[in-house]
């Protein structure tokens, strides 16, 4: 593997619930093949499969007004943050940091008022991103015939460092991780702990050009990546929780 | 911003203390250009700044010893990592999380065996990774006349997630981190908290070529990127202590 061409579709209208995501890719010039990996940022599924909740019609908890008052926050979006976590982790700054229902760590689960179609809508992350990422590699086969791998993206922060990376939260068709536990290294000694976060990186790669504002383009396409390991879904990105050492 | 070409580059000679890191580069058919990121691996720089101990030389101390009786390491590898490092934040399954010299939180303080040239030799982090990103970006400058940016990088794991992601650990000539707050979304209401680790995702991009294995390829390009806020060093990508919530 020696090169990677990532590119920015433009040009997708704004997408409303039960757009057809696909088809909208293919007529802005997507029409991805076998090799490509169709990154879509998950504001845009999230969208066409109608993961958005006014805001005028969510009733805040206790918890949830406590919760707002205590950080800054409007305390309908906060129960809508709770409404999709198991754990709030951290509260800080504005900030909360859960666990979502599908075992992200990540601040406000996802739930998001920016890029919305509408003033006061939130957008929440899909209910299964794996099979939302499925989904629309079926339905672009059936509109293109070729297979891409597809990656539903997200932008994390992370713990020890500033600044939010994009991460895979859902795929289809590659491998999230690479174990290359078992492999020779350079000098033909055997690496000892080496699992690759593939799906993270290319998201990562994809997020370069996704952009966060104003010029926000949802649609990347990366070709040029191979790989030999087997398909596996980003669920299996997620640390288990008897892995976790910093709960 | 639409279109980027990542290209790693092949060929480059096994690296010993002292060697010309740029030179090699640019005999690679690496001579980047002023719009180019040259991102290289932390261990092609590690060995030409002579970052690497002996095995045999190390004389491990009572603490390095019981944590690599309970840990299943060698107690010497174990004494150059507490040598890196100002805090040991958890141990287990083989592996110390402590926070580096440098603020970095990793495992096993970034000090590695594998891929080094001789059996028995560890490769330590650079000293100073921006200076040494400064460094190599002056010397390509003055070999071929042009000011890329440059990033020193590495594969970290993170708390929550599985796998290994690329990250910056020094750079110069381009931000470290972009800070969005205050512009105005696709609605043109203002975004609440986002700063990308700009740096960081394109260490992510340049990781997906550089490989882990016997493969390993320790330089690539990464073209068609630009950017208008303010140059920074990867310095600013370590969260400050004082915003550490996970300690």
């Amino acid at each position: 593997m020696g090169e990677l061409a990532v590119r920015a579709l433009g040009g997708l209208p704004e997408i409303g619930p039960g757009d057809d995501l696909a088809a909208m890719i293919v007529s802005s010039g997507g029409a991805p093949g076998d090799e490509d990996v169709v990154v879509v940022a998950h504001k845009a599924v999230s969208k066409a499969e109608g993961r958005v909740r006014e805001l005028s019609s969510i009733d805040p908890s206790r918890r949830a007004i406590e919760l707002g008052q205590a950080h800054g926050k409007d305390p309908r979006h906060v129960q809508a943050i709770l409404d999709e976590s198991v754990e709030l982790l951290r509260a800080e700054r504005g900030v909360l940091i859960v666990r979502t229902r599908h075992g992200f760590v990540c601040a406000n689960a996802g739930v998001d008022e920016s890029n919305t179609a509408a003033d006061g809508d939130l957008v929440l992350l899909p209910l299964d991103p794996d099979a939302s990422a499925r989904a629309l590699r079926a339905r672009l086969h059936a509109l293109c015939g070729h297979r891409p791998a597809v990656l539903i993206s997200d932008s994390f922060g992370r713990a020890w460092r500033r600044g939010t990376c994009g991460i895979a939260i859902g795929a289809a068709g590659l491998p999230s991780l690479i174990d290359l536990r078992g492999q020779p290294d350079l000098f033909g000694r055997t690496l000892e702990v080496s699992i690759i976060g593939f799906a993270d990186e290319i998201a990562a790669a994809a997020s370069l050009l996704q952009g966060q504002a104003a010029e926000a383009q949802p649609v990347v396409l990366v070709r040029g990546l191979d790989w030999t390991a087997p398909i596996a879904p980003a669920a299996e990105l997620v640390r288990p929780l008897e892995e976790d050492l910093f709960r």
